[in-house]
């Protein structure tokens, strides 16, 4: 049989992720790795999880919490998340909430929502893999979207329409991005903002690490900023992504996205469509321990990410050679790396495994063009002070033996 | 802001399901209600699923429990799932298998892997009316799958050519199908096999009820007759889908999809793209459960359903009028009722509602092209023997008002 012949035109764009491929091979103990862009277990809050389950699989309570429910969420977590916008500048309802199994889900349904084969959407360069990998499905084209605002509406709509499609959204990862680490500014988030009304295009806000700022000071989400210029969420034209997956558990697969009720409803049905709802159960579980620890929760996260952030700025101000140079991430749990122009972090990191085994991502595969081949991510989330002291030093190593 | 412009085509055919909206209407106390067709919660597991979520968040375990997992879904999971396949005919590995969130997921997936716009699907008339959401989303034709064998390949081929695409596969629910309760036959099996094998496409079987069999013998999966025929799983042309929402929980949507691994291999790429993983806690669990209950829980399942629905075909027996026609499932959920010709199953619902307080859904909503008006779905896994029996007299009462 020949399945090509059966597939759908889209699975030409579905590829393996070289990072979750690279990340197979970095599973040896003798490897200091900071690959993997991931929480760290030690700190999950396990004992809330378990008095969570415990309580929601309760005789008075299990059987809702094991059976199907509807496709928009679970009405109190959906409240809390209510509440968790308006924090940050976003008032709105349980309506312009919808729970998402992760925020890739989310990425995946805006992209499904939006993309027709051959629109574009304008994205970062570098930018979340996941959020390409996501959209690749729809079959779009992408622009880079260029936050200084250098680059007219007509010639991104020009552009687009070249292309046989016209633009649909931008993408962007606000604060702290993967692979990055680099946050927004006012001014930029303004921009894009300016932009996606000039175009008249929707804006999905990606705030997978909102909750992860170790200093400086907090800048509004766009979804903020947009109601607070147009009057109401009902007006706005961006849908911000959540996530509990940096906060509390990514094995429990819950993120949300806050946006315009119309919107919100045909993300509903399409969830509906496409698996129901997500898990009863767990969106209980991380119902009740967002009310009981998130503000503690994420106080402990942010002392202790924040020390590894810092750790490895220190290692890394001691160990680079002339002509690397990186970033100061204010969150999240990545340093972005330039190397020198001639170098390749593929072929750095093949030199690395073998004569330092240290390992970490190379920065081209987060490049929708395949550019920046000298860049590399590194992730501070899962290590240790020794391992970043050690880890840095051999990196150092690694780099000066093949300049 | 004019988000009908920026919605991709695919948005024109997602629709809320009828179902789900008529449920809404149901959620008051003094309706006898058939409707809903789901699982019955004061038969969940829920010592086994406290037991396992105990363990699953122990030190050892949550580590990894609440953490990132891998996409094609937790391997001990997977390996139950090949032991379960090869008791049902189905020798395989765990190559061939993909963890989804449910198994509505897996059609949603499946749809997404084969349907590019325009292709045709075959499907049964009527059919499970989550299919047709899942797959509507990837902007299909549909074409009725006759199961008798009595239309030639080539019509069908012409038939989809000349809406401009291909056929790229059959769906079919095998064992006592949602809506009608209804088993294909060894014969039927056989011919769909048999048509898929000239059309060179796939088949989805739609296995969701399988466990729930009352009497009658089992009749191998399609899967199974076609390794039979062509001596590999990876050889054949049918994805099997199964779930553990009847049988264990619905809740924590854990389902799987079973086929030869060169297709289950572009699944997990689609799955890794779309939301990463499965819930991983609700897979460890899953894997816990079934191991230690899955037998004698299906057991007890049978029982109890088994006799509602002897309860229910009993009620039929005494309260319908003269003229109205149901079937006999051999398991599963639900029973088939046919009105006479000139009667109509909404015109039904609404006038039962009003006068007798009694809920069904009418059929016409699983029919792929609109007819069928004069069906109607009867769900008896809810419902006790007491308001079995006065629901029947109540529902004999508003046919015959209408008749």
């Amino acid at each position: 049989m020949n399945w090509h012949d059966i597939f759908a035109t889209r699975m030409s764009r579905m590829k393996a992720s070289e990072i979750r491929e690279l990340l197979k091979l970095l599973d040896q103990p003798d490897i200091i790795s900071f690959a993997g862009g991931i929480p760290d277990p030690a700190l999950f809050p396990v004992a809330a999880f378990q008095e969570a389950m415990t309580d929601a699989l309760s005789p008075a309570k299990s059987s809702s919490a094991l059976q199907y429910s509807v496709s928009e969420g679970y009405g109190p977590l959906r409240d809390w998340i209510v509440d968790q916008m308006a924090s940050l500048g976003v008032p709105c309802t349980r309506d312009n909430v919808l729970i998402t199994s992760g925020s890739q889900q989310a990425l995946d349904y805006l992209g499904k929502l939006m993309l027709s084969p051959g629109d574009t959407a304008l994205v970062a360069w570098p930018t979340y893999m996941g959020a390409l990998g996501a959209f690749n499905a729809y079959e779009p084209n992408y622009d880079r979207l260029s936050p200084g605002g250098n680059r007219s509406a007509e010639d991104y709509a020009q552009a687009a329409a070249d292309k046989g499609g016209r633009v649909k959204f931008a993408y962007a990862s606000v604060d702290f991005a993967n692979p990055t680490g680099e946050t927004l500014n006012l001014r930029q988030r303004e921009n894009i903002l300016a932009l996606a009304d000039e175009l008249d295009i929707a804006v999905i806000e990606d705030s997978a690490y909102q909750s992860l700022r170790y200093d400086g000071e907090a800048i509004p989400p766009m979804l903020a900023l947009e109601i607070a210029r147009k009057g109401s969420i009902e007006e706005c034209r961006t849908l911000y992504c959540g996530s509990f997956s940096k906060t509390l558990a990514p094995g429990l697969r819950v993120g949300w996205v806050c946006g315009a009720a119309s919107v919100i409803s045909q993300l509903v049905l399409m969830k509906q469509a496409a698996d129901l709802h997500s898990a009863t159960l767990n969106q209980i579980a991380i119902n009740t321990v967002a009310r009981n620890v998130f503000e503690d929760h994420t106080a402990m996260l942010r002392r202790t990410y924040g020390a590894r952030r810092d750790a490895m700025l220190a290692e890394l101000e001691k160990h680079m050679p002339e002509g690397v140079s990186w970033n100061r991430p204010e969150g999240g749990m990545f340093v972005w790396l330039t190397l020198p122009k001639h170098m390749d972090g593929g072929d750095l990191l093949r030199a690395s495994l073998e004569t330092q085994r240290v390992a970490f991502v190379p920065g081209q595969a987060f490049f929708a063009d395949r550019s920046g081949a000298n860049t590399l991510r590194l992730a501070f989330s899962l290590a240790q002070d020794a391992q970043i002291e050690e880890g840095m030093k051999r990196l150092g190593e690694a780099i000066r033996a093949m300049m």
